[in-house]
């Protein structure tokens, strides 16, 4: 193996693969990337078994071949380094280093023993923007469960139908659902719960990107491949596992109707919220009061032992009046990921879910459940 | 006590002080911040027993009065406010606290309980700048030994000489040494011990500042007082005790000459050193080869499982050739502390220690032990 590539692009394309890599000391080949030579690219690859990244750089192959390197080792040196050309070269499974006037020899392990990715093939089933793909995501991950005990709402459910593509995500407190349509129509309806990791992972790599991705889905696995319109930023393709489970069938709990409606500043909302959770107790619990009569919801939190608070807020308020408490931290979320200036909140009395929304737009809405009254 | 300030005043005022509030489990009201009115000013206190600070900030005092009330809620509270006029009355012992719409009772607790912070009162032993004197504590704080073993260097030794502090830091390994002049000769020369905690709260009031500072010293402690040329910011007084005990005599460490003189670009250096750090060993080893003939650094570290690398770097050398090595870290630590383009660095072979330092000043200079030839 030899080639030439340049500083800025073998960097890119190691950030993008190396951050899965952890320290893996039962499997300690886990620990490396995997250089391999194509046409005129590199390809960096990693894998932590769950989720495998491959990132293709453009490069100047002088002599085909592969190595692993160990990971994060490759990563500190090149990132050091000014941009310029960097020459890579392998002698006796040692991949010579060489920029100016640094170098470095790193010790090397065969391809071989490198775990294999596995290659997703078929038709994709859909290509959407990595911008909505990014936005929509980052509208529902959150409400996810976050601890492994329930493997089915550990990651982010996935619908299509049609042209829309649904995505959910509960902790059984709160769901987020959001809808993308897009362009192509699906010939087969389909759905699976991808894994919370992975949802973080292609965030991260979407973060960067402005382009297309390309999802592939067999029995078991998902490919997500995205190019970028900047034809000098490294293409990636994200490997993961999906989650064996069933969904909740959280289509029934969506409310229908309600009997408080609430339209009020998103801003002015959070505010209240954030300055009353400062006195909010082990529960984070915040009381809101919704009064038709006086158009107005008043936020308080009370501790027994440091004191309270209150703040009012004007609303347009329709139906009957209401005391409900919420985990601010719950509410706080849901309004952080509503993208409006005036927000709809909905009621069914101090039990019931609410579910909050933009005022004109339903393609994403929030579902949280109450404290009930202590 | 009533009263009212700016929001945004109070705000600075909290942040100021509340940092050094814990949670104290043996005495609970070091939790608390103490509210005083003086004449046109509210002032805000806090203190962990060991640092006390207070802070000044104008308010229109409407009956005159104190309390106690605990730091973080407080702050909590008014951080998340809109700047705005806040209104604050004591009743029954609870602070009440009124911003346009919102509002809060906040439980007190009598500032007859709280801890006196000492007052410091005598003549000052020098006036500085803000800017200047947080720039050279900068220069030698990162040098000072931050386990509690050694209770004498862990703390800025301030020696007063003069019309001139000498400030010093070390932790065995390094120490780092800044002159500073002031235009008033001090009559008593007098030198003294503060607190690494100290000079770190110190700091981080000081970033904020540019003004001047006042310091009086008595046996035991030392007061600190900030003013701001901006008088809308608030006065701080930083009130530390001393730390009792004797800084090493490290004057006669001090290379007087060397056997091999570099003198170098500090960036590429820096860099160099950097790199070569990825590949060192759990002691952070970073071998120099400092060759007089070539006129060239080569600054190398090698890991017997992962590899090695190495850096050429041309220099300015006088002298005898030399290879010593030395924990990276500390060679960064120094760097980054020279602002200058061109340094200087002085050996006296490779079991001495070494001097650091910008090449056409000596107000600064920084010396590093190396790590023996293992």
């Amino acid at each position: 193996m030899k080639l030439v590539c340049l500083q800025k692009n073998l960097q890119k394309g190691l950030n993008i693969t190396e951050r899965i890599v952890g320290k893996n000391t039962t499997l300690p080949i886990l620990n490396n990337v995997l250089l391999e030579t194509q046409k005129g690219l590199l390809s960096i690859s990693s894998t932590n078994l769950e989720i495998g990244i491959n990132c293709l750089i453009s490069a100047k192959i002088e002599k085909a071949g592969s190595i692993t390197v160990p990971a994060k080792l490759f990563s500190g040196f090149v990132n050091n380094l000014p941009n310029d050309k960097i020459f890579l070269e392998l002698k006796n499974n040692n991949l010579n280093v060489k920029l100016l006037n640094y170098k470095a020899i790193i010790s090397g392990e065969s391809a071989k023993n490198f775990p294999i990715i596995p290659k997703i093939t078929g038709e994709e089933l859909f290509i959407v923007n990595t911008v909505i793909l990014k936005n929509g995501l980052n509208q529902v991950i959150y409400a996810a469960s976050f601890t492994e005990n329930r493997p089915e709402i550990n990651g982010i459910f996935i619908n299509i139908i049609k042209d829309k593509i649904i995505m959910a995500a509960t902790d059984s407190f709160r769901l987020a659902e959001k809808t993308i349509n897009f362009n192509k129509k699906s010939e087969n309806n389909t759905s699976f719960i991808i894994p919370i990791r992975s949802a973080q992972e292609l965030l991260r790599i979407l973060g960067e990107k402005s382009g297309e991705v390309k999802l592939v889905v067999n029995k078991n696995q998902i490919l997500f491949s995205i190019k970028d319109n900047n034809t000098d930023e490294p293409s990636v393709d994200l490997v993961s596992r999906l989650i064996d489970g069933n969904f909740p069938d959280y289509k029934q709990l969506i409310p229908k109707d309600f009997k408080t409606k609430l339209i009020i500043n998103k801003n002015e909302l959070l505010n209240s919220v954030k300055i009353s959770s400062v006195f909010s107790g082990k529960i984070n619990d915040v009381k809101f009061s919704v009064s038709g009569a006086k158009n107005e919801i008043d936020v308080v939190a009370k501790d027994f032992s440091a004191g309270e608070n209150s703040s009012k807020i004007k609303g347009e308020i329709t139906g009957d009046d209401l005391e409900i408490t919420f985990n601010y931290k719950y509410i706080i979320d849901g309004l952080n990921s509503l993208s409006g200036e005036n927000i709809f909140w909905g009621f069914n009395g101090p039990t019931q879910p609410s579910l909050l929304r933009v005022l004109d737009n339903r393609d994403y809405f929030y579902i949280v459940m109450p404290i009930r009254n202590q």
